[in-house]
Formats: structure tokens, sequence, C-alpha cells
């Protein structure tokens, strides 16, 4: 239950044992339903809503300290996990979010509390296969659930804007085949992977455009149907080649 | 002169007025002679080379403090800067090396300074445009030179790590026009641009498939000679589009 500190506010106001002025927040990208999903968590009775994040211990890594955060989240252990930004403007340091936070869970704190203070905080983004995730009540407990990327609710501080930046550089990276191969299942159609990339572009894009592009890169494979039934009426199903 | 006091170890020993546990370093990249060459800094009497970099006051933005510490350093104010990483292992952390240093310029640290705490650092790297730089005694002070990146000494820390993750940045980066946009002058020879590219790849390339690859990209603009002299015998003089 180490971790669990990290959830808890009730952790001392002078931090020990935590870096100070730094945090991490993550991006979890999901695909479900033709739509780009993302977890957000609501903390208790305050109805505000934020990425999940933390706080790194003085005895742990950086990415080791994000990597067990969203393992927490999502229960899933081999993730693409990738570090983007670091945010660090003065002006999204704003005490009174994180007093609320704090009041919320019966702690009144100090005004020299650890966690009112500014915080750089070093983003992530992860994309996961939507069906492998296994919500485990403890561990996406304080409400963490998936938001359509076209109906976040208002969330703290800045975190729109590290969303914004998330999703700017999955468009950069949109051609290598790690990202379609790691919101998608192991195979999966044609159809399915154009939903993809125009969830991350924002844009419908010509069917046989992208088809012929895809082919083009040759970075897929196309698996024999199965004559079962109409298997044959099925699309060809898809998958990403090994390199 | 506030900024010195980011050059000056004279500071309070708790740090009152920096965001703790993080620091910037920055990669500064220039080209001469053929070669790509970084600024690196030597500590007085310690035989130590680092990055330049710096600490964050807790009254400027993270960004702001990296492109005041580059203005510091090479005089130039509008400069191509970009955060590409946030280092923070553990092993990154040595109390000793920041120890030798304060050692060296008169102060005795006590164990619990905050200079001898673990930082998490968020690296930049910086094209600048060798000829541009105009070196101040005051601001490049504690001997901080160029280093072809073939012949680099001995760095602190993890700082090599820093600049190879910039190196391949750069090479990632390549076939943006601000790479070379930023590091040649404003017209350069072919010749020329490939020596930049030949020295961020780190090999030889063939003359002619570089010149047929440039041109297919149509992000040049191709100069009229000067009919001076001998100039019909000069080299095609080129420079980047602007979009």
């Amino acid at each position: 239950m180490k971790k669990k500190i990290k959830l808890n506010p009730a952790i001392r106001a002078d931090g020990k044992g935590f870096l100070k002025n730094l945090a991490y927040d993550s991006v979890i990208f999901g695909f479900s339903d033709g739509q780009l999903k993302i977890l957000l968590m609501e903390y208790h009775n305050t109805g505000l809503f934020a990425l999940p994040g933390g706080f790194i211990q003085e005895d742990e890594d950086l990415n080791e300290a994000v990597k067990e955060g969203l393992k927490e989240r999502t229960g899933l252990d081999d993730i693409f996990l990738e570090q983007y930004y670091a945010f660090g403007d003065r002006r999204r340091f704003d005490a009174s979010v994180l007093k609320k936070i704090l009041l919320a869970n019966g702690i009144k704190p100090d005004p020299d509390h650890w966690m009112l203070g500014r915080f750089v905080t070093v983003a992530y983004y992860a994309l996961i296969n939507y069906k492998n995730v296994q919500p485990k009540p403890d561990v996406l407990s304080d409400s963490c659930t998936w938001y359509s990327l076209n109906e976040l609710p208002l969330l703290i501080l800045d975190h729109k804007e590290i969303v914004e930046k998330a999703l700017n550089t999955l468009r950069h990276n949109l051609d290598r085949k790690v990202v379609g191969g790691n919101l998608l299942p192991q195979k999966f159609t044609m159809n399915e992977l154009q939903k993809v990339y125009e969830s991350i572009l924002g844009q419908e894009l010509r069917r046989s455009t992208f088809q012929r592009k895809m082919l083009g890169m040759k970075i897929l494979r196309r698996h024999q149907k199965q004559f079962s039934g109409k298997a044959h009426k099925a699309p060809y199903l898809y998958s990403f080649l090994k390199r």
C-alpha cells in the first residue's frame, strides 16, 4: 500500500519525502465508440475535474512514479507512455484549488502547506487499448472515468491546455504506427483505423484516400478472412507489422 | 543585476525565492568550421564541465528563466529555443558535485543546503547562428566556450546523456527547415547546408543525392549570382523560403 500515500492528501504538511514544486500529470487516451477519450478524476465533494497526476517521492525516478500512477488508475502495466512537456508558467499556480481539495478531504492546510506551493508539472501521454482496462474499484476509486474529448467538463488550472498539447503531440506523431497500434486491439478493420485518425485529427477523411495512404505506408498486414457463416461479408482485419 | 544571483552560489542556504528540486539545462548548438558545437561552462577551480543551466525563481515562468539564462550566456535575445525533456532519474543526484562547486567558490555548505538536494532538470536545446554571438566578458565570464561535439570534455552528472538526447531530437526534426535556418547565416551554399546535415547525422552524405533531396523539398530559394570579379565561379547561395 506504499503508493496509496500519493493519493492521500493526509501527508505531512512539510511534504517530507517528496520532491517540492514538482508534479506530473498524464493524459491517458483510449478509443471507444468511434471516439477518442481520456481519463479524468473528479475530486470528492468539490466538483473539480482534473487529469490523473501525482507527486514524486524522493526515492523514485520521475518516469517510474508516473508509470506507477498509471498502473494504479488503469490496472495496466505495459503501456505506451511518453513524456512530452513540462508546464512551468507562474499563472498555473493557484493555491485556492488545492486548498479546496484538501478542505474537502478534511484537511485544513496551513498557508505554508507544501501542496499550496507553486508546481511545475511534467506531462505525459499514454495510449491504451480501451478494452484492456480492468477498472479496479480501489484503484479507480476517486471517480476516475472516461470522457470524450468533445465533451470534457471544465478542468482545473491549465489542464485543458495540457490536454490540447497532448493532442497536438499525437497529431504530430500520427503516422508512427505506435499511435494506432496502441489505441486499437491487435486486429482491427480499416474503418476502425480511419476512425482513430479522424478523431485525433478532428476531421473526416475520404475513405479511398485513407485506405490508399495506409496501404502505401506498408506498415499493415492484412489477415485472411475466416470462412464461417457470414464471415466472407465481414471486412478484412488488419494488424500492424512488427519491425 | 537581478539575474546575477542565479549564477552566484552565495544565495541563502534554504534556497528561499527559488523553486526547489528543479533546475534547467540548455544545449546550445552552433555551427562553425564545418562542425557542430555546443557551449560548455567550466566551473572555477574545479575542472568540472557542465551545460549552461540554472534555477528558477518563484516569480518567473520556467521558459522565461531559461530564455534569460540563454541571453546571459550568448547576448542573443531572439533565439530558437525548444524544451525537449525533463530528466528525473534518482541516479542523476550526486551531492558531491555541487558541494565541490560550492567549496571552490568559498562556500562551505551545510548538508541540508538546498543545492545539495536532488534536482529534476528540464532540458532545452537552442539553435543559434554562431557568427551572431557577441561574447560579453561579464556574461560569458565563468569560462563559457564552444566545444566540438566530437571533442567534448568529461561532463558532470548526466550531462552527456542530456546532450545525446538533444542531438537525437535534432535528428528527428532535421527536415524541418527550422534546424538549418537557425544554424546558418541567412544565405548559405548547398555545401554548407550539407555540412550541417552531416554533422548532425554523424555521417557523410552523397553530394548529388543531398542536393536533389533538398531541392525537392521546395523549401529553398536560389539567389542570382553577383557578376563581379570571379563571382560567376562562386557557388550559388540559397536561403530558406519564408512560409
